[in-house]
C-alpha cells in the first residue's frame, strides 16, 4: 500500500446540482447522475476489467451487482488487489445508523454484499453502528439509539456473516477503544472544512460537528487493537498500521471517506479503499433513497408475504403503459419501473432477467405479470432472511459484539 | 438541590475588557478586575457570612484562602451547604490539562484547595486529567499527553488525597463511561453557541470545537456509575441523579461550567456548584496567570532550594521603592510586590503575615527581607511536596486511577 498515489480527492464540497451528502439524497428530475457523481467525487468507475481481476482472484464469477454494475464505483481497489495477490489481506468496514427497528431491502444491500467479499476474501469485519450519531441528528432519545444498535444486530447477523471473522459494534459501547484515533482526526479537520463537505451551520450540534471522525475512525486498523491487533493496551499495535481497509457502502457515504482518506497521511496511516453501490430506489420511483421512517416508501425484512404482495400491487412505481393497449403498442419503460430494478438487485438469474427485459419492454409482459415476478422473488428472500433471524439467539449477539480477537 | 432557582447565567459571551477564556487570561493596565469578573460572569462573591456557615457546618476555622478571599466567588455553594446540613452530600470535581511534567505552585492552589473540602467535608472527588484536550491545542503528540497524564498523577496524589475518596482519571482512558453524558451535552449546545462561550472560530478544529462536553460531563454523577454509582451498566445509575457536584476552579475556567449549569435542567439533572480561585500570580507580577511553558515566570514543585532562592530574588517582581531611602520613606507596595503576594498564598500565619505587611508598607521591611521570608516559607512547602511525592509509588497511581466504587 506504500504505492498509493498522492491524494487527488478534493476535501471540499463539490459543485453539484444532485445534493448527495450522509443524510439527503436529492436527484435531479433526471434521477440521480451516477457518471456525474463519479467525476464530481473523483473516484473511478468499475470497468469490466476490475470485475474481471476479481473474478480471477477470487476463482469465482464476481457477485451481480458487479457484473450489474450495482457496485458502480472505488477508490484503490485495483492496488488494493494487487497487495490481496501478494499476500497481503485487507480488513473490510461496513456500518449502519440504528434510527429504527425495522430494516428494508435498501439496508441489505451493503450487508449482503460485505458478507460476499467476507467469504471470496476470507477478510475479517467490522460493522459499525452509529447510535451515537442517530441520536445527535434524529428526535431520540440516547438510551433507544442504544436499544436499536442491539436489535438491528439481528438482523444483520441473519445476513450470515461468519462470528469468528466479524466484530459488530455500538459506538456507544466501544468508543474508549478508537477515542486516540479518533483524537488524531479530529485534530486535523477545521470547522470550516467540515462545514464544507458536510455542509454543517452554526446551528448544528458540536456533536455533529465532531462526528465525521467517529465514522472515519474504523477505517484505521489502529481502532481495533483488540479485534484486528490482538493488543489490549492503544499505542501498541504497530503491526495493524499495515493493514488496509475496505469500506463497501453506498455512495453518499463517501463525503466521510474523502475526509479520512485527506487526514490519513498526516497521521502516517493508510488511505482506506472504497467500493461504492447506487441507491437501492423506493417504490415509489427511482430518485430518491428508501426511508427507513416511511413505511409504504419501503419492503421491511420483517414484512409478511400478504404486506409485502400489497406493496408491490399498490406502491411500486410502474413503468408500463397508461392503457393496456398503449402498453401492448409500446412497451414498458425498465429504466423507471421499480418492479424492474428491484428484480434487477434481487433476481440472481440472468437469462431470465434479460428475459423479463424483452418481454416487457416489447409489451407483451404486462404491468401485473412483472409484479408477480418480483413477488416471486421478495418473498422467499424476506422469509429466509426472517428464518436466518429466528436463529439468532441473544447469546450471538454477544458473541459478535464481544470485544475479543477476530480469526482470519 | 430542587430548590435551585432558574438558571440566570447567560451562555454567551460577555462583554468585557479583559479577556478571560480557559486558554487566555490578559487583564488590563490595573490587572484582573475581580468585581467586575463576578458581575461580567453572573457569580456571586463569597460574603463573610458564607466563609462563618462553612466554619460552623465543618466545626473548624476555614480555610485561610477563603478567609483571605483568595477563593473569592461562587455560584450555589450556600444552598448546598443547606443541603449538606440536612444529610445529602455532594462530590467534588476538579481537574488539570497535563501538557507538562512540572507543576508550579499555582497549580497547587485548586488541588491543596479540594485537598481541604475533601477532609473537612468527607466528600467523593474525581479528578480529570484532559490529556485530549491538551493534545487538541498543543503541538504535542496524543502520547506525550497520556504519559503526562500519568506524572502529573504523583504530584496530585502527593498533595494528600484520600485513596478511597478519590479517582482520578485520564479523559483518553475513561471516555468511554462518559459518552452517553457527553453526547447528551453536545446535543444541547450549537457550534454558534461554543463560539460565543468560547471564542472558537472557523479554523478551530472539530475537537476543539467538540470538547466543552467532555470537560462538562464530569459534573454529573450519572458520568461515575461505578466510582459514584456502584453500577457498572450506564443508564443503571437513577441514584446517582441526585448526587450534587462542586467544583473548586480558577475563575477561568467557569465559561465550561456556565455551559453546563445552562444545559442540565434540560437533562434533567443537577446543576453543579462552583467555587472559583483568582489567579496566582506569575513571578514577573499579578497581570496574567503563570505559565507551565515559561520556566522563569513560576516556582515549580520540583525546584530545588537553590533555584528558588535564585527564582525569588532574580525574578519576583518587587514593590519596594527604586532605592533604599526612596523605599525607608514610601515603603514598599504589597498590592503589587509578588513576593508578598505569594506570602499571601502560601503563609498560613495570620499574624505574621499581617506584621510583615505592616513593616513592608511603612519601609521598615526591606524587598530583599520580605523575599527572604517568601524563600523560608517556600523551600519547606516545595520539599515536603517533593518528599511526598517520593513515596508514591505506581502501585499507588494504579490504585487511584482504577475504575472501581469510592467510599463514601
Amino acid at each position: 500500500m506504500k504505492t498509493q498515489a498522492p491524494s487527488t480527492e478534493k476535501p471540499q464540497a463539490v459543485e453539484i446540482t444532485q445534493k448527495i451528502t450522509p443524510w439527503e439524497v436529492e436527484g435531479d428530475d433526471e434521477g440521480i447522475d451516477y457518471d456525474k457523481l463519479i467525476r464530481d467525487f473523483g473516484s473511478s468507475r468499475i470497468e469490466p476489467t476490475l470485475v474481471e481481476k476479481i473474478e480471477r482472484i477470487t476463482g469465482e464469477r464476481a457477485h451481480h451487482w458487479l457484473r450489474r454494475g450495482l457496485f458502480f464505483s472505488h477508490r484503490d481497489l485495483s492496488s488494493m488487489l494487487d497487495n490481496y495477490e501478494k499476500g497481503n489481506n485487507f480488513y473490510l468496514y461496513t456500518g449502519r445508523g440504528p434510527s429504527s427497528d425495522a430494516l428494508h431491502l435498501g439496508h441489505l444491500v451493503p450487508f449482503t454484499f460485505t458478507r460476499y467479499l467476507q467469504r471470496v476474501f476470507k477478510a475479517p469485519l467490522v460493522i459499525q453502528l452509529t447510535d451515537d450519531e442517530k441520536f445527535l441528528w434524529k428526535d431520540l432519545a440516547l438510551e433507544k439509539c442504544h436499544e436499536l444498535a442491539y436489535s438491528n444486530t439481528r438482523d444483520i447477523i441473519a445476513c450470515g456473516f461468519e462470528e469468528e471473522k466479524t466484530f459488530i459494534f455500538s459506538d456507544l459501547n466501544y468508543i474508549g477503544h478508537m477515542y486516540p484515533n479518533i483524537c488524531k482526526i479530529q485534530k486535523c479537520v477545521t470547522f470550516n472544512q467540515a462545514r464544507g463537505i458536510f455542509g454543517f451551520e452554526g446551528g448544528s450540534n458540536i456533536g455533529q460537528v465532531a462526528f465525521p471522525a467517529i465514522q472515519a475512525a474504523p477505517s484505521f486498523a489502529t481502532s481495533f487493537p483488540i479485534p484486528l491487533g490482538g493488543s489490549v493496551e492503544w499505542g501498541k499495535t504497530k503491526a495493524a498500521k499495515n493493514f488496509p481497509c475496505l469500506i463497501p457502502c453506498a455512495i453518499d457515504q463517501d463525503p466521510y471517506f474523502r475526509m479520512t482518506r485527506d487526514v490519513a497521511p498526516r497521521l502516517g496511516l493508510l488511505k482506506p479503499g472504497l467500493i461504492h453501490s447506487k441507491f437501492f430506489p423506493a417504490l415509489q420511483g427511482s430518485k430518491t433513497k428508501m426511508s427507513a421512517s416511511a413505511v409504504n416508501t419501503s419492503i421491511y425484512v420483517s414484512d409478511t408475504p400478504k404486506q409485502i404482495k400489497k406493496k408491490v400491487n399498490k406502491y411500486c412505481y410502474s413503468g408500463g403503459g397508461e392503457t393496456v393497449d398503449l402498453h401492448r403498442k409500446y412497451g414498458g419503460n425498465c429504466d423507471v419501473d421499480v418492479a424492474f430494478q428491484y428484480l434487477y438487485f434481487f433476481m440472481e438469474d440472468d437469462e431470465r432477467l434479460e428475459e423479463i427485459r424483452r418481454e416487457y419492454s416489447s409489451g407483451r409482459m404486462m404491468s401485473g405479470e412483472i409484479k408477480a415476478e418480483l413477488i416471486n422473488v421478495l418473498v422467499p428472500l424476506v422469509e429466509n432472511h426472517q428464518a436466518r433471524k429466528k436463529l439468532v439467539t441473544d447469546d450471538m449477539v454477544e458473541r459478535f459484539m464481544a470485544v475479543r480477537k477476530l480469526t482470519y
